[in-house]
Protein backbone atom coordinates (compact mmCIF):
# COMPACT_ATOMS: atom_id res chain seq x y z
CA UNK A 1 0.00 0.00 0.00
CA UNK A 2 1.51 2.96 -1.24
CA UNK A 3 1.74 5.60 2.27
CA UNK A 4 -0.90 8.50 0.58
CA UNK A 5 -4.64 9.21 1.20
CA UNK A 6 -6.04 9.92 -1.58
CA UNK A 7 -9.82 11.11 -0.31
CA UNK A 8 -11.33 11.24 2.89
CA UNK A 9 -14.93 11.90 2.65
CA UNK A 10 -17.26 12.65 5.07
CA UNK A 11 -21.13 10.84 5.33
CA UNK A 12 -23.38 14.48 5.90
CA UNK A 13 -27.28 14.38 6.56
CA UNK A 14 -27.30 17.33 4.11
CA UNK A 15 -25.36 17.65 1.34
CA UNK A 16 -26.71 21.03 0.06
CA UNK A 17 -26.19 22.52 3.73
CA UNK A 18 -22.53 21.03 3.99
CA UNK A 19 -21.71 22.44 0.62
CA UNK A 20 -22.68 25.83 1.19
CA UNK A 21 -20.57 25.54 4.98
CA UNK A 22 -17.65 24.47 2.86
CA UNK A 23 -17.68 26.30 -0.19
CA UNK A 24 -19.28 29.54 0.68
CA UNK A 25 -18.54 29.27 4.42
CA UNK A 26 -14.91 28.66 4.63
CA UNK A 27 -14.49 29.00 0.87
CA UNK A 28 -12.68 25.83 -0.22
CA UNK A 29 -12.39 24.88 -3.87
CA UNK A 30 -15.13 22.81 -4.86
CA UNK A 31 -14.10 20.32 -7.72
CA UNK A 32 -16.51 20.96 -11.26
CA UNK A 33 -16.68 16.84 -11.25
CA UNK A 34 -19.66 17.62 -7.77
CA UNK A 35 -23.24 17.17 -8.33
CA UNK A 36 -26.27 17.24 -6.59
CA UNK A 37 -25.03 13.18 -5.53
CA UNK A 38 -21.63 14.10 -3.83
CA UNK A 39 -18.78 16.96 -3.59
CA UNK A 40 -15.27 17.02 -3.77
CA UNK A 41 -13.03 19.73 -2.48
CA UNK A 42 -9.90 20.76 -4.24
CA UNK A 43 -8.24 20.33 -0.51
CA UNK A 44 -3.92 19.80 -1.38
CA UNK A 45 -3.02 16.54 -0.47
CA UNK A 46 -5.98 14.38 0.55
CA UNK A 47 -9.33 15.27 -0.68
CA UNK A 48 -12.68 16.57 1.07
CA UNK A 49 -15.64 14.67 -0.40
CA UNK A 50 -19.07 14.94 0.97
CA UNK A 51 -21.60 12.30 0.12
CA UNK A 52 -25.33 11.37 1.56
CA UNK A 53 -24.25 9.64 5.36
CA UNK A 54 -27.04 6.79 4.08
CA UNK A 55 -25.31 6.22 0.59
CA UNK A 56 -21.75 6.23 2.53
CA UNK A 57 -23.06 3.48 4.55
CA UNK A 58 -24.61 1.86 2.20
CA UNK A 59 -21.68 2.40 -0.49
CA UNK A 60 -19.13 0.58 2.69
CA UNK A 61 -21.89 -2.29 3.34
CA UNK A 62 -22.27 -1.81 6.79
CA UNK A 63 -24.84 -0.51 8.78
CA UNK A 64 -25.65 3.35 8.88
CA UNK A 65 -26.73 3.81 12.61
CA UNK A 66 -24.23 5.24 14.97
CA UNK A 67 -24.05 8.61 17.37
CA UNK A 68 -21.87 10.32 19.60
CA UNK A 69 -17.83 11.08 18.77
CA UNK A 70 -16.70 9.62 15.67
CA UNK A 71 -13.65 9.08 17.22
CA UNK A 72 -11.61 10.72 14.57
CA UNK A 73 -10.72 14.50 14.04
CA UNK A 74 -9.57 16.96 10.95
CA UNK A 75 -6.71 19.39 11.38
CA UNK A 76 -5.68 22.66 9.42
CA UNK A 77 -2.42 23.88 10.64
CA UNK A 78 -1.61 27.07 9.93
CA UNK A 79 1.64 29.64 10.08
CA UNK A 80 0.91 31.59 12.91
CA UNK A 81 -0.66 31.53 15.87
CA UNK A 82 -3.10 34.25 15.48
CA UNK A 83 -4.48 32.62 12.40
CA UNK A 84 -6.11 30.13 14.88
CA UNK A 85 -8.07 32.47 16.50
CA UNK A 86 -9.13 34.21 12.51
CA UNK A 87 -9.98 30.71 11.20
CA UNK A 88 -12.31 30.07 14.39
CA UNK A 89 -13.77 32.88 13.98
CA UNK A 90 -14.57 32.52 10.30
CA UNK A 91 -16.19 29.20 10.77
CA UNK A 92 -18.11 30.38 13.58
CA UNK A 93 -20.01 33.03 11.08
CA UNK A 94 -20.40 30.57 8.35
CA UNK A 95 -22.35 28.23 10.52
CA UNK A 96 -19.75 26.24 12.56
CA UNK A 97 -19.76 25.66 16.40
CA UNK A 98 -16.80 26.24 18.28
CA UNK A 99 -16.51 23.59 20.54
CA UNK A 100 -13.35 24.51 21.84
CA UNK A 101 -11.94 28.19 21.92
CA UNK A 102 -8.24 29.10 20.74
CA UNK A 103 -5.90 28.39 23.77
CA UNK A 104 -2.01 27.60 24.47
CA UNK A 105 -1.55 23.75 24.64
CA UNK A 106 0.55 21.84 27.32
CA UNK A 107 2.70 20.83 24.23
CA UNK A 108 3.50 24.85 23.04
CA UNK A 109 0.96 25.04 20.16
CA UNK A 110 -2.05 27.18 19.57
CA UNK A 111 -5.56 25.54 18.97
CA UNK A 112 -9.41 25.20 18.93
CA UNK A 113 -11.47 23.34 17.45
CA UNK A 114 -14.92 24.07 15.44
CA UNK A 115 -17.80 21.22 14.57
CA UNK A 116 -19.20 21.65 10.91
CA UNK A 117 -22.76 21.31 10.47
CA UNK A 118 -23.22 17.56 10.82
CA UNK A 119 -20.68 17.91 14.13
CA UNK A 120 -17.21 16.69 12.37
CA UNK A 121 -14.07 18.34 14.51
CA UNK A 122 -12.10 20.13 12.86
CA UNK A 123 -8.85 21.63 14.84
CA UNK A 124 -7.28 25.38 14.31
CA UNK A 125 -3.58 24.84 15.02
CA UNK A 126 -0.37 26.54 15.12
CA UNK A 127 2.55 23.66 16.27
CA UNK A 128 6.03 25.65 16.42
CA UNK A 129 7.78 22.67 16.31
CA UNK A 130 6.63 21.48 12.82
CA UNK A 131 6.67 24.08 10.48
CA UNK A 132 4.11 24.05 7.62
CA UNK A 133 5.75 23.69 4.45
CA UNK A 134 5.28 25.79 0.72
CA UNK A 135 2.44 24.14 -0.30
CA UNK A 136 0.88 24.27 3.44
CA UNK A 137 1.45 20.57 4.25
CA UNK A 138 2.80 19.75 7.48
CA UNK A 139 6.35 19.02 7.70
CA UNK A 140 6.55 15.91 10.37
CA UNK A 141 9.88 13.95 10.49
CA UNK B 1 -9.09 28.79 5.36
CA UNK B 2 -6.33 27.44 3.16
CA UNK B 3 -7.66 24.65 1.02
CA UNK B 4 -5.73 21.69 2.87
CA UNK B 5 -6.49 19.27 5.34
CA UNK B 6 -2.98 18.77 7.46
CA UNK B 7 -3.46 15.43 9.66
CA UNK B 8 -6.44 13.43 9.75
CA UNK B 9 -6.17 11.82 13.11
CA UNK B 10 -8.27 8.73 14.11
CA UNK B 11 -8.88 7.81 18.05
CA UNK B 12 -7.68 4.19 18.72
CA UNK B 13 -8.54 1.72 21.77
CA UNK B 14 -5.22 0.27 21.64
CA UNK B 15 -2.25 2.33 20.04
CA UNK B 16 0.15 -0.14 20.22
CA UNK B 17 -2.40 -2.19 18.27
CA UNK B 18 -2.90 0.10 15.55
CA UNK B 19 0.46 0.91 15.39
CA UNK B 20 1.40 -2.58 14.44
CA UNK B 21 -1.53 -2.64 12.08
CA UNK B 22 -0.44 -0.39 9.98
CA UNK B 23 3.31 -0.08 10.47
CA UNK B 24 4.33 -3.62 10.33
CA UNK B 25 0.76 -4.98 8.39
CA UNK B 26 0.21 -1.74 5.73
CA UNK B 27 4.09 -0.87 5.72
CA UNK B 28 3.25 2.99 6.06
CA UNK B 29 6.17 4.44 7.10
CA UNK B 30 6.00 5.99 10.42
CA UNK B 31 7.51 9.13 11.74
CA UNK B 32 10.37 9.38 14.48
CA UNK B 33 8.79 11.66 16.24
CA UNK B 34 6.33 9.40 17.24
CA UNK B 35 6.03 7.93 20.85
CA UNK B 36 4.01 5.64 22.75
CA UNK B 37 1.58 8.85 23.00
CA UNK B 38 1.01 9.45 19.46
CA UNK B 39 1.93 8.49 16.36
CA UNK B 40 2.47 9.92 12.60
CA UNK B 41 2.22 8.48 9.61
CA UNK B 42 4.50 10.09 6.58
CA UNK B 43 1.49 9.79 4.23
CA UNK B 44 1.90 12.19 1.49
CA UNK B 45 0.02 15.58 1.87
CA UNK B 46 -2.13 14.71 4.39
CA UNK B 47 -0.72 12.95 7.50
CA UNK B 48 -2.40 9.89 9.31
CA UNK B 49 -2.04 10.18 12.94
CA UNK B 50 -3.34 7.52 15.73
CA UNK B 51 -3.70 8.94 19.14
CA UNK B 52 -6.31 7.02 22.16
CA UNK B 53 -9.45 8.12 21.62
CA UNK B 54 -10.55 9.11 25.03
CA UNK B 55 -7.51 11.44 24.86
CA UNK B 56 -8.81 12.75 21.40
CA UNK B 57 -11.87 13.38 22.83
CA UNK B 58 -10.78 15.29 25.12
CA UNK B 59 -7.85 17.36 23.66
CA UNK B 60 -11.30 18.92 21.63
CA UNK B 61 -13.28 19.00 24.61
CA UNK B 62 -16.12 16.81 23.53
CA UNK B 63 -18.19 13.74 25.41
CA UNK B 64 -15.73 10.12 24.45
CA UNK B 65 -19.30 8.53 23.95
CA UNK B 66 -20.06 6.99 20.23
CA UNK B 67 -20.84 4.00 18.56
CA UNK B 68 -21.66 2.48 14.97
CA UNK B 69 -21.23 4.17 11.90
CA UNK B 70 -18.38 6.91 11.98
CA UNK B 71 -20.23 8.50 9.03
CA UNK B 72 -16.95 8.92 7.11
CA UNK B 73 -14.56 6.62 4.60
CA UNK B 74 -10.69 6.79 3.92
CA UNK B 75 -9.84 6.28 0.31
CA UNK B 76 -6.98 4.73 -1.64
CA UNK B 77 -7.15 4.91 -5.19
CA UNK B 78 -4.90 2.93 -7.25
CA UNK B 79 -3.69 3.48 -10.85
CA UNK B 80 -4.68 -0.33 -11.61
CA UNK B 81 -7.85 -2.17 -10.93
CA UNK B 82 -5.90 -5.67 -10.08
CA UNK B 83 -4.26 -3.18 -7.54
CA UNK B 84 -7.53 -3.25 -5.48
CA UNK B 85 -7.80 -7.04 -4.53
CA UNK B 86 -3.88 -7.29 -3.95
CA UNK B 87 -4.29 -4.59 -1.20
CA UNK B 88 -7.63 -6.03 0.50
CA UNK B 89 -5.56 -9.14 0.54
CA UNK B 90 -2.44 -7.47 1.86
CA UNK B 91 -4.96 -5.52 4.85
CA UNK B 92 -6.88 -9.13 5.36
CA UNK B 93 -3.40 -10.70 5.72
CA UNK B 94 -2.63 -7.92 8.44
CA UNK B 95 -5.60 -8.32 10.57
CA UNK B 96 -8.36 -6.58 8.80
CA UNK B 97 -11.65 -6.99 8.51
CA UNK B 98 -12.86 -6.92 4.55
CA UNK B 99 -16.39 -5.42 4.42
CA UNK B 100 -16.98 -5.02 1.15
CA UNK B 101 -14.75 -7.08 -1.33
CA UNK B 102 -13.39 -6.25 -4.28
CA UNK B 103 -16.01 -5.25 -7.61
CA UNK B 104 -16.88 -3.75 -10.40
CA UNK B 105 -19.09 -0.50 -9.32
CA UNK B 106 -21.83 0.85 -11.19
CA UNK B 107 -19.94 4.12 -12.25
CA UNK B 108 -17.08 1.83 -13.70
CA UNK B 109 -14.74 1.56 -10.85
CA UNK B 110 -13.59 -1.53 -9.03
CA UNK B 111 -13.58 -0.97 -5.35
CA UNK B 112 -14.09 -2.74 -1.90
CA UNK B 113 -13.51 -1.88 1.49
CA UNK B 114 -11.67 -2.96 4.95
CA UNK B 115 -11.93 -1.93 8.51
CA UNK B 116 -8.98 -1.26 10.06
CA UNK B 117 -8.86 -3.16 13.89
CA UNK B 118 -10.99 -0.04 15.22
CA UNK B 119 -13.68 -0.52 12.70
CA UNK B 120 -12.33 2.68 10.70
CA UNK B 121 -13.48 2.10 6.72
CA UNK B 122 -10.69 2.53 4.52
CA UNK B 123 -12.35 1.86 0.35
CA UNK B 124 -9.25 0.51 -2.19
CA UNK B 125 -10.32 1.84 -5.15
CA UNK B 126 -9.64 2.08 -8.96
CA UNK B 127 -11.92 4.75 -11.05
CA UNK B 128 -11.19 5.01 -14.46
CA UNK B 129 -12.46 8.82 -14.93
CA UNK B 130 -9.80 9.98 -12.29
CA UNK B 131 -5.98 9.13 -13.30
CA UNK B 132 -3.49 9.32 -10.02
CA UNK B 133 -0.84 11.81 -10.21
CA UNK B 134 2.62 10.94 -10.22
CA UNK B 135 2.73 11.74 -6.55
CA UNK B 136 0.13 9.09 -6.03
CA UNK B 137 -2.74 11.61 -5.18
CA UNK B 138 -5.93 11.73 -7.12
CA UNK B 139 -6.24 14.42 -10.07
CA UNK B 140 -9.62 15.44 -10.39
CA UNK B 141 -11.18 18.16 -11.79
Amino acid sequence: MEPVITVITLGVSDLKRSVEFYRDGLHLPIAKSSSDEIAFFLTRGTLLALFPRDDLAADAAVAGEGSGFRSFTLAHNVARPEQVDQILKEAEGAGARIVKSAQTASWGGHSGYFADPDGFLWEVVFNPHSPLREDGTLGVR
